[in-house]
């Protein structure tokens, strides 16, 4: 067994902050835009993004949801009424005073004096409050329900310790927002979005994510309950990676979303709101990435295969060329996940094996290498992104099919490696959560070993409320510790709350966070 | 011949103005926010322009772009860097100043005077300089380029007179930015993009345009050469519909792009920058819009047909509903454009003829009425919308094709409206300009003649510049005229310029616009 020299230099193992930014820089992803807390999507990562857009945004319109669009500025007089409605909600944001620009006189330039708003503006940090005035205009009765939009926008919440994708003072994500009748139509929604939120990350991002309710401390500010989907990472953190609220009639109050119901009276509507946002571009990389880069799940590939012509301003450089174009061809014939197979010649200029190396790092699925010695006796030189290495040898585990044979396989292939994805990550994830603990030093204890990556605990506890939970949670915090969810279809508790020592009354999970 | 009742209570002839928002109103299709300046995109309006999305960015990606984002804020210095290259550029630009709403004491919330920011920050009014900066890190030698990038984005641009659609203090577009070697390639580059904007606008929106360059008092600061596609609304008025510039190395000086070429030299890039916005919104609104609403060409349609079952809370209910399903499911197995055909089975509670009316505002393309008669004959009651009437008889003008034709025939009569509607709007297009005058007394009697809707000049000129050309602005300025463009492929000049007298070198567009 020979030792593998990986193409990064650094590891998950060896300092999993610094990897996971070398991942974003050697798959070219995205890169720090020089203003503050904002990064720049480059083109590898952003077409990350617009595959899980195209993917999410069906299964949003599949369970009848509208898109839609609303303004980038929310006028200061919303964030007011919803104070008044709703405790604790974020205020760092991004407030816009002035309309124009002028000369300084020196050279430079400032806000115009004699150009200030009066009522200044904010740069939306979500759009509970906009979006919940246009239903107020729209919702006059029970037929105007169940009222299910969402949109694809920007938002801006101003952060302080910024990370790229994970968190970053602008951010892209949808954001649904739906009015309802009745408090059980809006819950039983709420879920609907959550299980579409789960379906997604497991089935379009290979992603095995756990869903359940957030605890009480753990709430959007304003919302009756907070559900999420949490998926662990490779060092065992867990990331928050989708969220879907029931807001009861909070907002509704807030905006006036009235209806007539059934029997003529004025009710207030039951909303719901749920986003999914860039961040869980982040969380594809901490799940999948390896000591070589990224890995992307064929689903979410902007290109699942690329196709390498090893040339050398050769004569014969045009036959492989050809011999390359009829495998492109045969092989975008294929349908992988219900698409045509995406599939790439890459002819730019550079030696074979630095452009092998480059699409290693961004984790194409699929690398095809067509040499000379492949074209003549009819083969091509294979390379699965997520079985790279030959053990042994410690070379790349090229295989050897047929030309025919590789384009005819390609959809069963790659969904084949996004099966595989999905079961690794699953696997270690399973592997990675301890559900033995039954005290808080127990708990402690687990969370103090010296193992670098702990995972997570799943604990029984009795659901404290108020003091005893901020007294939980402070203690936890201890610990670097946090509370994620309660996680639905859980086994029934049958002991006693670490917390408290009370009976408990169902399964929590604990782990550290980003 | 009876007079039709037509569905809007303005008309184009009556009010053109007032029919436009009227349009908008009854289509459902965006509406006033309360913010200053911004629209609410409602679902209808929004599917329409996910559909140009859709369309044009494919067109964007088979020219070689990639997608990617950059931030919303830009620093003031880049406007400060930008203002030492570029002359006259626009000011009004949404400032933000501080970072945080804190309680003013008295119930309200005001920017905290303590979280002001340093450096304030402009919130893109388009995204030349911060792309800029990106470029000038991304590209070190002549193997980077050509570099071609898009983004889809919002924007903000202070506006203070706003009108939906057309003029929107934030409003949605795309914006292409690439970067080159040489004035040739950067020169042709903006010439293909130009013809990107002109096959979209003419095959996918049913929208002809002229493609011409814009005259120098109408080009964007910075560029040495702006060219446009111009649209004649039903108005007679010209909306420029999309903008491409070569913007030679002024932006690659201000950011400092720069490569070394095949020799050796460092130089600077030539740069090209292009965009279509939801202004287009408005273009296919007031080309194809009649006096009972919108008409949406197929391609954009969010829905091209819409089955409407007229049921009575009766037992045969049931029966209609299947035999629309099957209708549905019939049509759905068609492709339109290589598209399956999007149908729609409108089982919402309401009267049949409202709901009818409703599709026609609306303007969906085929809309499909199924009563019990229509079921047990084994037809259908079809309406086209874009020729809904009956003129003999003042009625909508139904045909009653058999279900499995009409399911059968579907793709192909898309096809037929959406060339219709081109032909419709270029016949018209060509029939409202006018090629004969030959002098500024007869131009301006053009305009002033007593016709609700002059339409458009081609004059012959001089092209002059500075402040001939500023004197030549002026006079049309006061007939309330503008240049529009100076097409491409026109016909050589052979006359006088009516402007100087000069020998004219070419033909210039003359019109009223928004």
């Amino acid at each position: 067994m020979t030792a593998i020299r990986h193409a990064l230099s650094t590891t998950r193992k060896g300092d999993f902050a610094a990897w996971y930014q070398e991942v974003i820089q050697a798959a070219d992803m995205a890169e720090e835009s020089g203003v503050r807390g904002c990064m720049v999507i480059k083109p590898w990562g952003y077409g990350i993004w617009e595959r899980m857009q195209r993917l999410l945004d069906a299964r949003i319109k599949a369970t009848g949801h509208d898109n839609c669009y609303f303004p980038l500025f929310i006028p200061l007089a919303n964030f007011e009424r919803e104070a008044a409605h709703v405790e604790g909600f974020a205020k760092e944001m991004a407030v816009v005073t002035h309309h124009r620009l002028i000369a300084d006189g020196e050279g430079g330039l400032i806000p115009d004096p004699a150009a200030k708003l009066e009522e200044p503006l904010v740069v939306r940090p979500t759009s509970e409050t906009i979006i919940g005035d246009a239903m107020s205009r729209w919702v006059q009765s029970w037929r105007d329900l169940p009222l299910k939009l969402n949109q694809w926008a920007n938002v801006v919440r101003w952060e302080m310790r910024t990370r790229m994708f994970l968190r970053t003072s602008e951010f892209l994500w949808q954001e649904g927002h739906t009015a309802h009748e009745s408090r059980d139509e809006a819950h039983e929604h709420t879920l609907r979005m959550l299980e579409v939120y789960r379906a997604f990350a497991e089935e379009d991002l290979a992603l095995p994510v756990i869903a359940g309710e957030k605890p009480e401390n753990e709430r959007f500010p304003g919302a009756e309950e907070t559900w999420s989907i949490e998926a662990m990472m490779q060092d065992g953190k867990a990331l928050q990676a989708g969220t879907s609220h029931y807001l009861g009639t909070n907002f509704a109050e807030a905006a006036g979303i009235r209806f007539q119901d059934r029997e003529g009276q004025q009710r207030l509507c039951h909303t719901t709101s749920w986003g999914v946002s860039t961040r869980m571009v982040g969380g594809i990389i901490m799940a999948h990435g390896d000591d070589d880069g990224l890995r992307v799940p064929p689903q979410v590939a902007p290109w699942q295969v690329v196709i390498l012509p090893m040339l050398r301003d050769a004569p014969e450089d045009a036959a492989i060329i050809g011999y390359c174009e009829e495998l492109q061809k045969l092989t975008a014939q294929q349908s992988a996940f219900s698409e045509p197979v995406r599939v790439l010649l890459d002819q730019k200029p550079g030696k074979a094996a630095a452009k092998r190396w480059n699409w290693v790092r961004k984790g194409a699925p699929v690398i095809v290498e067509i040499g000379p010695r492949d074209m003549d006796s009819g083969k091509v030189s294979l390379l699965r992104r997520d079985r790279l290495w030959d053990e042994v040898s410690g070379k790349p585990a090229f295989a050897a099919p047929d030309r025919e044979e590789c384009a005819g396989r390609m959809a069963a292939l790659l969904e084949e490696i996004q099966a595989a994805l999905f079961t690794e990550a699953r696997t270690r994830r399973d592997r990675e959560i301890e559900r033995g603990i039954d005290s808080f030093e127990a708990l402690a204890a687990f969370f103090a070993e010296d193992r670098a990556f702990p995972g997570w605990a799943e604990v029984q506890w009795a659901r404290p409320t108020g003091a005893a939970l901020e007294a939980a949670v402070e203690r936890l915090k201890g610990h670097k510790l946090t509370l994620r969810n309660v996680p639905i279809g859980a086994e029934a508790a049958d002991g006693r709350c670490i917390f408290t020592g009370e009976p408990a009354v169902e399964r929590v999970f604990v782990a550290r966070t980003y």
